[in-house]
């Protein structure tokens, strides 16, 4: 039969340290102010995409966790679009290449890690995409060139196409060909920093960011104030504190504008809700622990749910996962760090975190990791199709 | 033995539909934004307060709830100082007055509502206190000059020495002198807006609206632009609402500025959290039915605690009472509206509310009401002690 032209990637999934929430233009999903992330570690967290590609596959098509997806979807399209465009310039250029960009593709997509979980599966999962199709095409264009096409995706996926500290730069342009990714600093530039993330079971539904998103930039008279003013200026501070490896000022701005980020969501019209007694309650365990040290031991910040994510320098392993030990000891996630010992710091009373036993159903124990890897194991089989299937 | 010479008030609690929060000076009071309120009912909540002068006094005393409390705050001791000052000047301009002014006072105050709900008795009870002393001193001052000094003593008393709808200006001089209550409309301007208050038990203690709001004014990034764009324009428009009785208007700014007044508080470093699980279970209850109405039928609004006020129309009582007592058929507060039948809108599922069972523990069924009320019994007895001593 036909051949079939293969490549895989794993990709990472980044959690922002200050926050991306609007966007200026839905389709091209360009965003009200830039933002910045750090890129976790693969290990723990990552998405293994293999992008097939040959003249005998007759639709494209997504296998994502073993089931069947649509790529008819907008979104997706536009990836698949653009990439083709960009193979289809090479084969112009060298008629000796074999034309892939006319070949329907097979996408075979699994995540680590519970989708469910409301961990940022989107951004990982787009970056693994767009990553393994450049592979297949081997398409010649920059990781931030690709970026633009992962935005298009998912808004945050454009992040996940680096490793270590990364900014999505707004931009200005209509057509967003100036809004993309760009690495602030490497993993291996500042490496010492770990994350813990506590996975919250949410009782209720929560509205989707895009939804939540649309409401806070119609709605909210505080909005146009954080992304004109406030962004601005701690997207230079944060980006300096990175460079200086200065966790004080990272760790302030990194809670303050998780704070700032649903501060505007509940000034929003429905107002919108993504922590809960829970998230609360983890906050308010870390500001004590911090207060008592006198500094910035640990940073929490939260997405659109209710998950909380802690970063924390490797020194400060010992107070962070010694208290997490003690509130909460039996959950899955301690295996790999099985060496550390419950610690609860003077002046942090029980009741601080028992509430927290009930809520957090799973600990992932990770940090700062690299940009996408490419990988010769592969999850399409000889007649194209998942071998998982 | 001497005379006892002694007036006795009840003054009404306020809730703020257009939010103080932030102080320009903590000494006097004087808040960095206007704010309004709607006075409520004394038949269901007030502080009935009786002032007390006689030579045979030996030190200024105040019982509160049968317990003897200081007098010595500065809060107290200012409205005391600024009272006497008033009839001091009635007094060298008539030598045949009795000198009150030199005579120590027997303060006793009583609320008809639990302090520790967490409702605004300080408000009311500032009221009471300083409407009694200037009625046992016959001064002349009209309300709004006497609200400058209850200002002083908790900063919303101010709104409860009137009845209605009630505007705290919170003037541009240094001294404080024009920043007063004026009120908007009278409880017979718009007679029929009706309110309950959902007691909600809080679990942990809150931050003191003192501290909040310093907190607040000091690091919230989104606070100036609140009470010098936002706030302006909603009291004009939340003015004119109650001028027009236009309760869609009214109900729309009253829910927008409650939430975005816990937004600046959750923008804060610390962030501060009032509002818990509950409190946003009956916010998405009433986002619903007012969804579901296609119009405002009530409007929550919730201050420095978990408690939630809802404000509506004596018309939606049916379906505002008939929903609250769906989701609380069982709660202490029923008794005087018996005729009250449950009844649940189409589209609203029982997991909206019921949440609320195990949340509220004390419902509230009031209304607007009258300014503090002058009353012939008294609470001390021929000797100058609290009858209930």
């Amino acid at each position: 039969m036909a051949k079939i032209y293969s490549a895989s990637t794993t990709a990472p999934v980044n959690i922002a340290t200050l926050k991306y929430w609007g966007k200026r233009d839905t389709k091209l999903n360009l965003p009200t102010n830039s933002s910045i992330s750090v890129t976790l570690s693969q290990d723990d967290l990552r998405t293994f995409t293999t992008a097939a590609a040959s003249e005998a596959f007759t639709k494209d098509t997504l296998w994502l966790n073993g089931t069947e997806e649509s790529v008819t979807g907008a979104r997706t399209s536009a990836c698949l679009a653009e990439l083709r465009a960009l193979r289809k310039s090479l084969e112009d250029a060298d008629p000796s290449l074999p034309p892939l960009s006319t070949y329907k593709l097979h996408i075979v997509s699994e995540n680590n890690f519970p989708t469910a979980a409301g961990l940022a599966s989107s951004a990982a999962g787009f970056a693994a995409l767009v990553r393994a199709i450049a592979d297949l095409y081997e398409l010649p264009q920059s990781a931030e060139e690709l970026s633009r096409i992962a935005r298009q995706g998912s808004g945050s996926a454009c992040r996940s196409l680096f490793g270590g500290y990364v900014a999505w730069e707004m931009g200005e342009k209509e057509d967003g060909s100036d809004s993309r990714a760009v690495q602030i600093a490497t993993e291996t530039d500042w490496p010492d920093m770990r994350a813990a993330i506590l996975v919250v079971s949410a009782k209720k539904k929560e509205t989707s960011s895009t939804t939540g998103m649309q409401t806070t930039a119609k709605t909210s008279p505080l909005f146009k104030h954080r992304v004109e003013v406030v962004v601005p200026e701690r997207f230079k501070v944060m980006s300096k504190s990175i460079l200086d490896k200065d966790f004080e000022t990272f760790g302030q701005l990194t809670m303050a504008d998780s704070n700032q980020f649903h501060a505007v969501c509940l000034d929003s019209s429905p107002p919108v809700f993504y922590m809960n007694d829970v998230s609360r309650n983890v906050i308010s365990l870390i500001e004590k622990v911090n207060n008592l040290a006198g500094r910035v031991v640990a940073a929490y910040t939260f997405d659109a749910g209710p998950n909380a994510v802690l970063y924390y320098l490797e020194k400060d392993e010992p107070i962070v996962l010694g208290l997490l030990k003690a509130a909460l000891p039996d959950l899955d996630g301690w295996q790999n760090k099985a060496t550390v010992s419950a610690a609860v710091p003077d002046g942090v009373s029980e009741d601080m975190y028992d509430s927290l036993k009930d809520g957090v159903s799973r600990i992932i124990l990770t940090g700062v990791g690299p940009s996408p890897q490419k990988i010769a194991e592969s999850l399409v089989d000889e007649s194209g199709l998942p071998k998982s299937a």
